[in-house]
């Protein structure tokens, strides 16, 4: 038996997310299925975590055990010829037998794009989300309210209801803000991330951007445990998960 | 009688370009139809130039005269909210009445976007031209190629043929060669550009950059006017009109 890494690239426009479900289109099953293709046996696709519909990844890891005797690096290639062109496996390689892409992260990084125009945008409508010229974003504020995310905290606030999950308490490493012409793009790096909260936190600091909310509050938001204090949960098309770290 | 000029992004993948054709969707029509819904009149668009199918636009200028009493500046407000996502007015604005969209464009911005990796791109894939990591690109040959390009040239060579153009001399004023990651940005200003001239030129640069042409060569390959000499014409989707000159 085998143990197969890959490192996978998807525009999540049209699936319900990576996680398989009855009656939609997900991107673990249809990987599952190319698997299968080209090995003969359905495997079991371990992701390191799920994503919700119209989420991308630049760096999503996935991986899953085989007797198939195909050399490691090329089940990348032998994949893109029968995935769909919206799902490329950038890279495959072999992993010790005990690695679970899920179990073993240690970390990820993940990115949220913003435009802020005046008008939306017709070329990037599906990989960033649109803020109005209306509200023309303070970036300082915005660098500094990230500052207050930074380090080990309970995120509580920072979740979206429904999760069952007990330890909500996570560290985030770093937030890098980076402007180009009119693009923002805030990326995030930490130990793990609740349910919706790099999209939470993002919207967060859309609000300080727009002087909703204060860059010197954001302790005491996060401290409240309060989901209401803190901004609303982006939508899913400006997030990208960049990448896993073992 | 007013005469409006806008300035348009638009998304290339589902159109078959911009200029009106029978059964078949172009962006000239669909912006035309989009106009005589809000003033009630059908006008008569007139663009800085066609673009083929699949071919992108950042900053593409059209004029139409109307009676309307719509404020200049409202018009992209206006139109975006009838117009397909895929095609957004970046700004409208009042021009002289002599304004003419294509005879007063006085040059023209486009570029080529390369993507130079192992595998394609899934976010990417109707925005780039992917590039095999087989052919690994020299760039400071490509760069120096691409002197060659700039300044008043014969391009005879470097046009589609069934072009029934005259005068097939032109001034390209610069070439930019910019790297990020895996992409590599190819930026050409000129007076004006022949049919698929950027595409046949973006092909030979490409040629020069796995070293099946010397940059040495390219004078003397613009002197044959041999379309056969010249590097093959990349894809539509990597090809942006970026600004019209006026």
């Amino acid at each position: 038996m085998r143990n197969i890494k890959l490192i996978i690239e998807y525009d999540g426009t049209n699936y319900c997310g990576w996680q398989t479900q009855k009656n939609a289109n997900s991107i673990q099953e249809t990987i599952q299925r190319a698997i299968e293709k080209i090995t003969g046996t359905t495997p079991n696709l371990n992701g390191s975590g799920r994503t919700d519909a119209g989420v991308h990844a630049l760096g999503q890891v996935a991986n899953f055990m085989t007797e198939s005797k195909i050399p490691a690096e090329r089940f990348a290639y032998a994949l893109n010829a029968v995935l769909p062109k919206d799902i490329i496996i950038k890279a495959s390689s072999e992993a010790d037998i005990d690695f679970h892409a899920r179990y073993s992260a240690k970390g990820k990084q993940y990115s949220y794009l913003l435009l802020n125009s005046k008008q939306p945008t017709a070329l990037y409508r599906t990989l960033a989300y649109h803020v109005s010229y209306g509200d023309k974003l303070d970036i300082n504020e915005m660098v500094a309210a990230s500052k207050g995310f930074v380090g080990t905290h309970d995120f509580y606030g920072f979740m979206s209801t429904g999760s069952s999950i007990k330890d909500t308490t996570k560290t985030i490493y770093d937030i890098k803000i980076e402007q180009k012409d009119d693009f923002i793009k805030l990326t995030y790096n930490g130990n793990g991330f609740l349910y919706n909260m790099v999209r939470i936190i993002s919207g967060t600091l859309l609000y300080a951007g727009i002087g909703r909310i204060d860059a010197n509050q954001i302790f005491e938001i996060i401290a409240s445990k309060d989901r209401t204090r803190a901004g609303i949960t982006l939508p899913a098309h400006g997030l990208y998960l960049e990448k896993v770290f073992y």
